[in-house]
């Protein structure tokens, strides 16, 4: 069985999105067809949608699902008119918050992903900067002013991670590869030692680092499965022995990587 | 007046955090503390959990907001018991889902934001390579696999979005400088000529500008007032002459600027 499903919103979308994929989710034998429809911010656009909406109905013969954050009322009153099931997501929750809050809700507009303040603005994009200028171990000299370090063979996930962090939580994350130089003598590089407190390790499974290394640079050395599982064995036998916390990332989402680091850590956002 | 909100999670807190913050930017004039708590998996969790929510009540004199999309019943229970005011996000939208698709939810933990194939991992990983890799027109012969390519003077905010946009859709999407030398022969570059098609234009407000260069370069001549204003009018007269789609970054977040690009050059995501 298929069913559409549409994320509607008139700002960026990501809430409606983000929720309706949630509860999808739990409905693991239905294949959705998913749209994510951000900034349906006039009657032109709404009436366009819903005619997308429609004919989506008519193709799958059952009534899409829709997921909307639209605020203003002549958007919503065109799109309940269409032939959608709509999940109401703002209305459902502003009048008890609103009774809670004993405040009246603004009803306004994209405002939980716009900008916020011009220091949320500069820290998000210092702390991109700081993921990019201190990428691979490139730099080890600023360590001191990072919120953590994360250690791991190369591509086993660690850039990846450090920018969502820098983008999603404004965290400064350096990364550094532990190449087979640090293995064979067993210990973590001088320039981490200082800052143990700060690292947190990645690792991954042999089969998936060879596919990865694979695609970088095929039927390398490298990218062996001889020299990946080597690899990987050695650095958690190192962070074993050093203790140094760590996850292995094959079956986890940068998403899920990141929350769980900051729990583990300790690490408080620094985008509120 | 002051009030504690918390989301909650058995997964990432992604979902519970976007609509939360959502719905709190709705009440402009309360001042939210704003707590994100992911991986609240187990009954000790749980308790720990009602424990800080009732600390905050007695510290705030009035009920924390509670946005949970905890799953598992025994610890929803617990967290039930807490002083805090509960939106349950799950159980308001799952019944009536459940009924219109004439299917049970699997009612299981941290679906939305885990990890949903092998392909889609690669995706967003071979996305944030080419972004980092075709950074800041490090190279220009690869144009050819990019989804877009922004162009805007030196830190407008190319970078940042690029990553974003790999992070959050697997879009690839490359960047390219204008410096001087582009502006004083008034034309695109050669290497961005045969992919116009391609291109989105970012631009800034030059005091912003101003402000962000000298935190990289204090007191030049490259952060000075004059130089930033001559660089974006040169280059938004660029845009303007050759057609090319451009946004104003100044006011808009990166998650905003990326849902703009998207839909104004009617690209599609990559991940689903």
């Amino acid at each position: 069985m298929k069913r559409s499903a549409f994320f509607i919103s008139d700002g960026t979308g990501i809430t409606a999105e983000a929720l309706g994929q949630s509860l999808l989710a739990q409905f693991e034998n239905i294949a959705f067809s998913k749209f994510t429809r951000p900034y349906i911010d006039s009657v032109e656009k709404a009436r366009a949608m819903v005619q997308q909406i429609n004919a989506a109905a008519v193709n799958d013969g059952a009534r899409p699902i829709i997921f909307d954050t639209v605020v203003n009322q002549d958007i919503r009153d065109i799109l309940a008119e269409s032939d959608g099931f709509m999940i109401d997501i703002f209305s459902s929750f502003l009048a008890p918050l609103e009774q809670e809050l004993t405040s009246h809700s603004s009803y306004s507009v994209g405002k939980s992903h716009s900008i916020n303040s011009n220091s949320n603005y500069m820290e998000r994009i210092d702390a991109v900067n700081f993921a990019l200028d201190n990428d691979d171990g490139a730099r080890t000299h600023y360590y001191n002013k990072a919120d953590l370090i994360l250690v791991g063979v190369s591509r086993c996930g660690k850039t990846p991670t450090c920018l969502y962090m820098a983008l999603q939580y404004g965290i400064r994350a350096a990364n550094y590869p532990l190449t087979e130089d640090d293995m064979e003598h067993l210990q973590l590089p001088a320039a981490l030692k200082a800052f143990k407190h700060k690292l947190f390790g990645l690792t991954i499974d042999p089969d998936r680092l060879t596919a990865i290394r694979n695609e970088r640079k095929p039927n390398s050395r490298y990218a062996s499965f001889a020299q990946c599982e080597f690899e990987v064995r050695e650095v958690e036998n190192l962070f074993r022995r050093e203790n140094i916390p760590h996850i292995n990332s094959t079956h986890f989402s940068v998403e899920e990587i990141s929350a769980k680091i900051l729990v583990e850590k300790g690490v408080e956002r620094r985008l509120k």
